[in-house]
């Protein structure tokens, strides 16, 4: 079987049968969208991720026991206000979210899901949000794509969503996806606020499967600052309006879907990296060579949340010394004399000391543009990881205490 | 037995028998004091604790099979290039130094102890080097030690020192020590620069005991940024001037001895976490409550390496739900309902939710002080530990890849 091509549009189409809405509707101060909601004009299968953070939002909390149920006609997310560390409280907003959506779209609470992305440990300001949801609910379309990802931006300074075209028993089949990200970043076995829908009919144990393994390779491979969030969630609808055979694996088209899936929220997460909080540079660390993959992971966020690290990129300086210095206190195994490291593909670092066969020159020309990669190998096996990542500026401290 | 009456004086007096110089000698383009050397006129019992970090300099590697021997005479420490990932080279070169020193003292190279501290991966300047050991072994003297404290700094704003004076058997005893810190600091098992000097004498094996102990409690419970170094190394050395029976476990003095030398080391580690780099304030992490000492050692560096805990400290606003978060995903095991924390006496949660005990205004008061402490209970167990770390400043970021 040929590899399928897939090609990610920069763009939001609604796949058949879904409509959303993005609106301003009194959350945030400075009078931007705060408030979607995306529909699914007949119930759709649903696949759900959450952050493995302890500390919880309700919304979190609520989403798990309506993905037992594995129908959602809706998703109502608001931006500004996290309801998380919010107590019995923060349940009954969130469910009361879920139930006057429900009303509003004539669907049962059990099949609407809720996302709430801000603040921590503020309580919901219920008559806003109430008013709100019956604002979005009736600008519904199926061309509000746009405002809906606009409307679940908190820091982000782009919006962040894509689109797949695939074909399925010779059916057109649409993907989008939208993602917020930011700050407060390293999502693990889980995600941050992304919403993904298709039109494909997907068979649910199936869809599960799908987006975990998606989201094991992109919203869990990104790292801004090492903080995992209390509200992280990926949701994945899909409605089967393309009146597609359901896939499943064994299905011709199967390896299509995943890997348009799998396209899409690489996309989403690549995003989410190159917009960290203040970032300038989107910068992807590869480990090899590693003992096991796990190792290579550690390894890989070692180098990624070092605070050294991350501040030396955000100049030209190449100071391989301090990924030496973040392997090393990984709990990876590492042998000094073993380790390899190149900036792009220019040899930075061999045997565990300055190669000499680049000049700090020609690093620096490297680690003065908006996108490189950092490979390290760690010459002990054949362990593998990426992780995706951007550097620390003053701009990225700024936004965390300037009220 | 009454505990011992334990005085820290913010000054450094070098014991009997010790002198040392700091001097200048061209490593620091600043053009300040670079080179240290402390020696003892008789050889002293010496102890000594290293980082737990894989990539090792040099140094700590020579001193590991120098501590072997358990005798110094002299410890060489220069600033501004670390000796780390230098390969065989800087093994040489950190033999040389120890050999040079050794010449100059009519001591066995065996006996010389050598640091180094500054940037990672640059070959020694020996010619330098070699040099500046000439020069500052030819201005020893019993009042060197300011010098010497002065010229192992880095990004250290202020000098780190301290004396403590007890009675060994009725005989006066001097304990001192000073520290570098900074950056790339998060000790643990090990500890920064610091070295530490004694007249009283010890019995070898106690003195590593009690220097390890000490360290656990002070050293390794500092965070900056939560990198840990390839040079972290303190030493202990006595050399037994006062003419005091040996010190170790038994002696009636020994209780008083090692909390003097707890004493000492507190001040120099709190010293350490108060002059971070770019830091504005010094903030005591308190965890109790947890499951384990283990469970709340985890919980504490979570909240105290969380960058976004650390950039919300820089500012008033007391952003609790950051460190909800930040223990949540901590690997300790945290109960949301249960979670209470305090800012200095003031509860600000309780059941994992804002306890409305306090205002926001009133917690904002003491996030605006230089020094607070954060408690948080986990409400689980008898688990208990501190971290003493600092906020994170634009400075902190300017200094890490400004040229």
């Amino acid at each position: 079987m040929s590899k399928p091509k897939i090609v990610v549009q920069e763009k939001i189409q609604l796949p058949s049968g879904f409509r959303a809405a993005g609106e301003a509707v009194g959350l945030k101060r400075s009078g931007r969208r705060d408030m979607a909601l995306l529909v699914s004009d007949q119930p759709a299968a649903v696949a759900g991720v959450f952050t493995t953070n302890q500390v919880q939002s309700a919304t979190v909390k609520l989403n798990r026991t309506r993905l037992r149920g594995g129908i959602a006609r809706a998703v109502i997310v608001n931006s500004g206000n996290a309801n998380a560390c919010t107590g019995p409280q923060g349940m009954t907003d969130a469910d009361r979210m879920t139930e006057l959506t429900g009303l509003l779209l004539e669907a049962p609470k059990s099949q609407v899901f809720v996302c709430s992305t801000g603040r921590i440990g503020i309580p919901m300001p219920m008559k806003v949000i109430e008013a709100g949801i019956a604002k979005v609910a009736s600008e519904l379309s199926a061309r509000g794509g746009k405002d809906a990802a606009t409307a679940i931006m908190t820091t982000d300074t782009t919006i962040k969503h894509a689109t797949v075209a695939i074909k399925v028993n010779g059916k057109p089949v649409t993907l989008c996806g939208m993602a917020k990200g930011s700050g407060m970043i390293e999502p693990k076995m889980a995600t941050m606020l992304a919403f993904l829908l298709t039109d494909a009919a997907v068979e649910r144990k199936s869809l599960q499967a799908a987006l975990k393994a998606a989201a094991d390779e992109s919203f869990n491979r990104i790292s801004v600052d090492g903080d995992r969030s209390t509200n992280d969630t990926t949701l994945l609808l899909a409605n089967g309006a393309a009146g597609n055979k359901p896939l499943k694996p064994g299905h011709p088209d199967w390896a299509t879907f995943c890997a348009a899936l799998n396209a899409l929220t690489l996309n989403l997460a690549i995003k989410m990296a190159r917009d960290g909080e203040g970032a300038t540079k989107l910068v992807t660390v590869r480990v090899c060579g590693a003992k096991s993959d796990a190792d290579a992971d550690l390894a890989a966020r070692a180098v990624a949340n070092s605070l050294l690290v991350k501040t030396s990129w955000v100049g030209t300086y190449p100071n391989w010394g301090r990924i030496m210095d973040s392997i090393g206190y990984s709990r990876a195994k590492v042998v000094e004399e073993q380790v390899g490291i190149c900036y792009n593909k220019l040899l930075a670092v061999k045997h565990g000391v300055f190669a000499g066969a680049s000049t700090y020159e020609q690093l620096a020309k490297i680690q003065e543009q908006k996108e490189f990669t950092i490979t390290v190998n760690l010459n002990l096996g054949r362990g593998a990881a990426v992780i995706y990542t951007c550097d620390c500026t003053e701009e990225y401290v700024q936004i965390n205490y300037v009220e």
